[in-house]
């Protein structure tokens, strides 16, 4: 017989059949369902909501709890000001293309991509080559994409044309909106649907507005991350840690993102789980102090370079030598890397197809220092699952600039140290009557002023015995001399040394790795394809117990009953079915639910309270008391034992019901 | 010496008291003071959050596993339809009155109330009454509002237009806009600020409002209830029990409320955490299968005959009576009320703050057949902090007429039924030519009809030979005559029976029931009011233990991390305080984070593993071996033990630290 790892890769994996489970289990479905559905929005089901909770769980164990975590729990509803300060406004956005004619709505950079890709195809076909030549895997979302474009018509390109589609395919996540298009201009990009001329792109943001209070004037969105909350609390977390650093904070909660068209099921939505951790830590010392602990786990590494050319071969080694090599930036970043990979192996990710891949230069935010992200095989490409950046000092830095207000970290130093910084000193006295109520905003201005803006600012005063600026809500220029203001070059001791931390930043898609844990754990059964089973791992399976009576005669209650009792006070989650179905039909229901064990109460069992524990991907089972069964089910789930070591006494049941 | 009980008393209640701990300890802040603030949203700091992850965790224990229950996660943004049909974008709302002349805006039964408060303030002043003689108890958030009307201008008023004044504020929660635009005319109120003139009342929706995908067109909003994505996916939930009836769906999540003007902290916020459970049961036998587990319990009830009558005189009696007399309408909802009864006890709070208060009939939905808070007192006065309704079959029907699913449970019926109802037959034929398009509308509008509905139109059909009607989204009055529809009273056989299940509907206000605990845990020790105590159950409090070692030796290192293995192992929530401070000052500030536990590490636990083990509400000590002392821990906090049964075989410590 072959072995279970043979069985469950038997029958090829096939993602309608693996849809049509989570849909009948109603693990998860489109929300709104009953108007019509809303695109990008999903409601989990009791399966999956119970799924996700324990996934949840599991990650507030593994991060928070073990690494004494500082959680915080931070508002959705945000107010412009933040995210105007930390970009998001800005930069938060996708180009979008509209058919003028019909109201359409394309995004442009996956447009352009659709349409050529269309037509590489078609010229591969004009050249006799068949489409499966291209031996590289696909992106996520591709497949479903292509949809859109139907028609591949088989026309020749000139060779040329054929290099510099390429070239521009290798670069399409990096275009500005102008760039788009023109590329939809050169290429003669139409609406594929009708062959409409399109808008030039305009910038979309992808954030919800809304408006705060009822002037309807307070203009606020929805978080697009977790992140910023944590940042605008890090004094009161700094405090809380009684000023020690490195710490990390974390948050769990709902982030939105208007996508202009969503698609791939929980893998691109507009409302999703996020959990994210930002771990402060000093810019010049980024070692970690249990690094030791993860540093000879070995993984499957893309580094930058390899993509920039052209690979996508995966490199194995240790993360202490990734680090050493200065693959992987610091200390601190391997060690969450590692990290990562631990939590997604607890709750059901296949090793084989998880990859951490770098950023490459031209896709990473400006102000981040190094950026992995680890991603999931599924049947839609490699899917970025959870983000692991050096977001750097940035955020910090810009909100501290905005208000006004340190965001510092303060270290007594164990020698002082003599210190050459640039100084200013004001004549406030004159400023009141020359600014009036703008006073205190100048001074703000110019108390906030960095060593390398005061070196320059000395520079001009000396040039032109004056300073000339401008101030964000004053109008024109605001010139100062030296009455008003010096500044100079003086030598210090500094008793405390006071910096912005850099963060590191592991930020995880909850949906997302939840769909491709679902895809990991999905087999059909050899011998009946349509017996599909959820094989997770009991730690995060919905329910971990199903309670079945060979039939509903009334004998059985007392018994279940008992069962019922402890697995309660136990706080194991179970299941009773009692439905008048065949034992068989009645676990096949439950493999698709991923009910890793079912307990069976027969006529003996009313007799001497023996029952059969069966275990859900062997369909094996085995024989004992009541005590003994609920003891497996309690090693095995909750304490790190396997079925083999707990059940090792019990004898083997055979039966005819599967 | 005096009892733990009396000392708990011996400091009066001081709200800025418990501000002040709950700010310095980070449970929560606001939201955004970076930025100054954003009135009505507040972020959890690290103890609030695991606060109310602890809470939240107690309360997924005692409803969905205990009873079984479906959760389901649902998303937010909710599109316009679905809150129009269940009636809250015509209903959801405040009256708010502005101010021309400075934009200020009021609510404008808020403003109304405090105005003739203040006014028969004014004038038992005048009449030599102090206003202490007012003896009835304050509702919640009046204190702070009166704020506002800072004057009380002691003025005389005449007898009548006192009793007038009486009778409206004992009526102000039932006003529509126009009366109270009525009242501020017909009694003169105006900008208690500077007497301007106000515009007369205007609806406010509080709902949050968005824009869904690109186009801007498609209207949204953040949902106010979990509620609605519970109703909207009864037919797979109802699939998911086997087509079992009762059972309950359950949903943990944040809803939004756009108050006009935001107060009293925690209490009345814009973003908020709800668990909602929506119970469904079949309307002719609301009867509960577990009723008599609850039976005796004893609660305090507030019904509406006392409250009618001008009383608030608590009336004790148990549940089982509160039921057969027929004051609360039926088993589930008074099993409910039972259980949230015992929930509240589980997380701490005090029994004697607790009352349920039944909704009178004016204030009750027009749908609900009764409806009993749960109301806890606070500073603020008694606040609803969980609704228990039943909502009888509204929302299930308003969606179905709506979307023309069918939203029912079906019942094989034991005996057949005869039943005579109404039947209509239609000529689809003739519906294509003379509809076109609208066709499937006419029907569908046509099938949907309620028996009601059939028998008016049958009547309709004999006087007039046709009918007539209007459809939503069709032009102009629709006639139809016999070639098109038959309408007969039949005599059928039915063997199945259909029905639109009741909900009962338990709805928890999580910030609000946080608030509320922390008051009934919070007081002062009598021998120095600045030591502040949270008195946490240990179920819910946000750490466990606190590990002190004597001083910041290297010797106590080793332990430290023998001990913090353990605890990580049994995920036993806890901190290490290794700072330099006195260990007095160290358990000072726990105290405040209500750490149930202390575990102190001296010269002799490094000799002999042993270690102390304080209590902290009575500061008592007892010595024990770490494996002991983690045992009693563990007992206390998970498994229903008490300090004096676990540390009975352990000698008592005396020491000086305190």
């Amino acid at each position: 017989m072959a072995s279970l790892e043979e069985q469950k890769k038997a029958v090829e994996f096939n993602r309608e059949s693996l849809e049509s489970t989570l849909k009948r289990r109603f693990f998860y479905a489109p929300a709104f369902e009953l108007y019509g559905g809303v695109s990008g929005l999903f409601d989990y089901g009791p399966a999956g909501c119970a799924f996700q909770a324990n996934v949840v769980d599991q990650w507030r164990k593994h991060f928070i709890l073990e690494e004494d975590m500082l959680e915080v729990d931070c508002t959705m509803l945000t107010p412009y000001e933040v995210l105007k300060t930390s970009g998001h406004v800005d930069k938060f956005s996708d180009w979008m293309s509209k058919d003028p004619k019909t109201g359409e709505i394309f995004r442009a950079d996956h447009l352009v991509e659709e349409v050529l890709e269309s037509r590489l195809k078609g010229d591969k076909q004009a050249r006799g080559l068949g489409s499966e030549i291209d031996g590289v895997e696909e992106d996520a979302d591709k497949k479903k994409r292509k949809k859109k474009v139907k028609q591949i018509t088989a026309v020749k390109l000139d060779d040329e044309l054929v290099k510099e589609y390429e070239t521009v395919l290798a670069k399409i996540d990096g275009y500005s909106g102008e760039e788009l298009g023109e590329l939809i201009e050169k290429y003669q990009i139409k609406n594929p649907g009708n062959g409409n001329d399109l808008e030039p792109p305009r910038a979309f943001n992808l954030m919800f507005e809304t408006a705060i209070g009822p002037s309807g004037q307070y203009k606020g969105y929805l978080r697009p991350e977790t992140a910023q909350g944590q940042f605008l609390n890090f004094n009161k977390l700094l405090d809380f840690n009684n000023n020690k650093i490195p710490f990390a904070s974390a948050s769990i909660g709902k982030s939105f993102r208007n996508e202009i068209s969503p698609r791939a099921g929980l893998l691109r939505v507009r409302e999703f789980l996020m959990a994210e951790i930002e771990h402060f830590v000093d810019p010049e010392d980024k070692s970690h102090s249990k690094f030791d602990e993860v540093k000879d786990i070995k993984l499957k590494f893309l580094p930058k370079n390899v993509q920039e050319a052209g690979s996508t071969k995966l490199q194995e080694l240790s993360v202490g030598d990734a680090v050493s090599s200065g693959m992987v930036d610091n200390q601190t970043l391997g060690y969450f890397i590692a990290r990562i990979y631990l939590f997604l192996m607890k709750i059901g990710v296949d090793p084989n197809r998880l990859r951490f891949r770098q950023h490459m230069s031209n896709e990473m935010a400006h102000y981040a220092c190094d950026c992995w992200d680890a991603e999931l095989q599924t049947s839609y490409g490699w899917i970025e699952c959870v983000g692991c950046a050096d977001r750097s000092a940035y955020d910090l830095t810009v909100h501290s600039k905005k208000t006004g207000e340190k965001l510092v970290v303060r270290q007594k130093l164990d020698t002082p140290k003599e210190v050459v910084q640039w100084e200013l000193s004001l004549t406030k006295k004159l400023f009141g009557p020359k600014f009036r109520k703008d006073a205190p905003l100048v001074e703000k201005y110019l108390t906030n002023l960095s060593q390398e803006e005061l070196e320059s600012k000395a520079k001009e005063m000396g040039d032109n015995g004056k300073i000339v600026f401008q101030i964000d809500g004053m109008q024109g220029d605001i010139e100062l001399d030296e009455k008003f203001i010096k500044i100079e070059n003086v030598k210090r001791i500094h008793h405390v040394r006071e910096f912005t931390p850099s963060v590191i930043e592991p930020s995880f898609g909850i949906g997302r790795i939840i769909y491709a844990v679902f895809e990991h754990s999905f087999w059909a059964r050899p011998e009946d394809s349509a017996r599909t089973v959820m094989s997770f791992k009991p730690t995060v399976a919905p329910s971990k117990v199903l309670l079945v009576p060979l039939s509903n005669n009334k004998e059985f209650e007392p018994i279940i009953a008992k069962i019922s009792k402890t697995l309660k006070k136990e706080q194991i989650p179970f299941k009773v079915d009692d439905s008048g179905v065949s034992i068989g039909k009645r676990y096949a229901r439950n493999d698709e639910l991923g009910t890793p064990f079912g307990i069976t109460i027969d006529f003996d069992s009313v007799k001497d309270d023996s029952v059969t524990l069966r275990e859900r991907d062997s369909t094996k089972q085995v024989r004992g008391s009541i005590e003994q069964i609920l003891r497996a089910i309690k090693e095995i789930t909750y304490e790190g034992s396997t079925w083999e070591k707990s059940t090792s006494e019990l004898p083997e049941f055979v039966s005819q019901s599967e």
